[in-house]
């Protein structure tokens, strides 16, 4: 996608350099970071300058590959074997972590060229892939559609174009018009910050909304359909995503509205046969407690928007049952929940 | 209630001035809002120095009563009247501040000193039936309970004791043991700043959780029943609350959970056949846009936390319809929503 009329993926390697860009600072500031090591690009993955399914994913596998590129040919496979380990622990949900790692750990073993060739592969497919799901979703969304979309499954959070907006950038392009409800996505507000930015950028009509007003608009007959992406998707079609995603798909279903979840087949985790066999990730209470944006100066603040001494619980996903979700748009085609399982095959 | 161990209602008269608890600095600041006008209380409520169903109507009461001590005997009839529409018009959807006026100025029609007394009145009735759907309430309790809530419907929304958390309050001074999940409720925050305050005054156990992640608890069978307030109640038992109330409605009917409305007789609207006909007030977006807390330095401070250049919708309440609804606490006992059209009588 491109930002000031330059084109640029969210995360690239370039020797042994992984540059990505700063999420925490959009939409207020468009910075790029430069992690020089892979122990640096882990925690860029941890504190979320990089988020979002298909960016870590791709972004891990460079970790991968800047780790073999640093191991000493003495220590080679102690090394690159802890490096994995490191890496596989910044964030628990994300399936396309897992697999990039071990793609990209697997042709480490041979060289750190190869493990350099793996890792910008995934990258690629990466992108193709979101440019396959938007072809696909592209043929659901019909001229004068009002999508609603939760969090940030959009270019950022991919390595291009992106999965739930990806269908919504192609229905644009195709010339239809489309107006999007945007879930602001508390606590760290991807929604608000992450695509609303993204779809101003792209010129998509589009309102913020609290998470709270979801259901209010959907009782009123202004959303036609819902599509959000997904952080791993098990055997059986149940789905982790962003916080939220199951009360929406609940509320979507009480009300007969479509509820898609796009994603590509990397996404996919034919080992969890169910979605409780997925880990979920529960983070800093700070996250709920606290809020950043700009003051009045300009400048980037954090403040405290709770009642003091009083704790928070701050659980990163939820678990979507298949029984909620309409289809699954992958680069492969759409799918019903229940098909999933043959993909594997 | 008793904050730093003196007792305070959370609005009352004294001579022609009426004082109020700053709600918009709570839990940073705790300050009394002396105003000494009726139109200055009417921007009080207006701009949320003073808040939720049983206040507001209070407050409105309270704000009829100045102005008949402001009218001029030669115009008294004519100033009143304007007055009234003048009040009227600061918040459409709650139903006590209609009610609560209506009284007053019926009995401001003969003096300003009989006006008084029925505002005064209104406050009493108010916190007597707190009281009550406490007591009531507490039936509903067990030991051990997790109770979640949503925005505040606590002493702060009420003279005194509050509707949604009296029941826990009584609970508690019972023996009880209770946990509370506090919806955050965005955009205003009310349960992270006002109900996670007030449990924290009573020690009461709790902790805050985003919007989002209601659901998941209640996924887990974490939550045993919700309890939340109302701003209207229909003749048919819909009800009208906080933005987000419908959400939760939906997503606790799927997980069994029953779904508690603790209000007063006073919110009950019997001209309101059903709950479509309730205005739904649209605030400004500037609350989804913008977050008010303290900074590093101790400072209340607004900063903005999403895309600049993109707009919000920020409907204020939404409508549950009486379907979702286990029952209704109310001073007069519990009823359930079908039943309420009876007290009518």
């Amino acid at each position: 996608m491109k930002v000031n009329s330059k084109h640029y993926r969210t995360v690239w390697m370039e020797e042994q350099n992984v540059f990505m860009i700063e999420q925490n600072l959009l939409p207020f500031e468009f910075k790029i970071y430069k992690s020089k090591s892979y122990i640096d690009t882990c925690i860029a993955i941890k504190t979320m300058i990089v988020r979002g399914a298909g960016a870590i994913g791709a972004t891990a596998g460079f970790a991968m590959a800047q780790a073999a590129i640093e191991a000493d040919k003495n220590n080679y496979l102690n090394f690159i074997s802890k490096a994995k380990k490191d890496i596989e622990s910044t964030r628990p949900t994300a399936q396309n972590l897992f697999m990039a790692v071990e793609r990209v750990f697997s042709k480490a073993k041979n060289s750190a060229k190869d493990a350099i060739l793996e890792a910008q592969k995934i990258a690629d497919e990466d992108a193709f892939a979101s440019k396959k799901i938007g072809e696909f979703g592209n043929t659901l969304i019909k001229d004068n559609f009002c999508i609603e979309t939760h969090c940030n499954a959009g270019w950022l959070a991919f390595v291009d174009n992106g999965t739930a907006l990806s269908p919504i950038y192609e229905a644009k392009r195709n010339g239809k018009n489309i107006f999007v409800f945007v879930d602001e996505t508390r606590p760290r507000n991807q929604g608000a910050r992450l695509t609303a930015w993204e779809l101003m950028n792209e010129n998509v009509e589009h309102v913020i909304i609290p998470d709270n007003a979801g259901a209010f608009y959907m009782q009123q007959g202004k959303i036609d359909m819902m599509i959000v992406g997904a952080d791993r998707i098990a055997k059986n079609g149940d789905v982790a995503n962003k916080i939220g995603t199951l009360e929406k798909a609940i509320v979507a279903k009480e009300y007969n509205i479509p509820f898609y979840v796009a994603a590509p087949t990397s996404t996919i985790d034919f080992e969890c046969t169910k979605g409780e066999d997925i880990p979920i990730e529960e983070r800093d209470m700070n996250e709920v407690l606290y809020q950043t944006g700009i003051n009045s100066k300009g400048k980037i603040e954090t403040i405290m928007v709770a009642s003091p001494n009083s704790k928070a619980l701050n659980p990163a996903f939820d678990l979507t049952p298949a029984k909620y979700i309409t289809g699954i748009i992958t680069e492969k085609g759409i799918f019903t929940p229940n098909e999933i399982k043959n993909l594997a095959l």
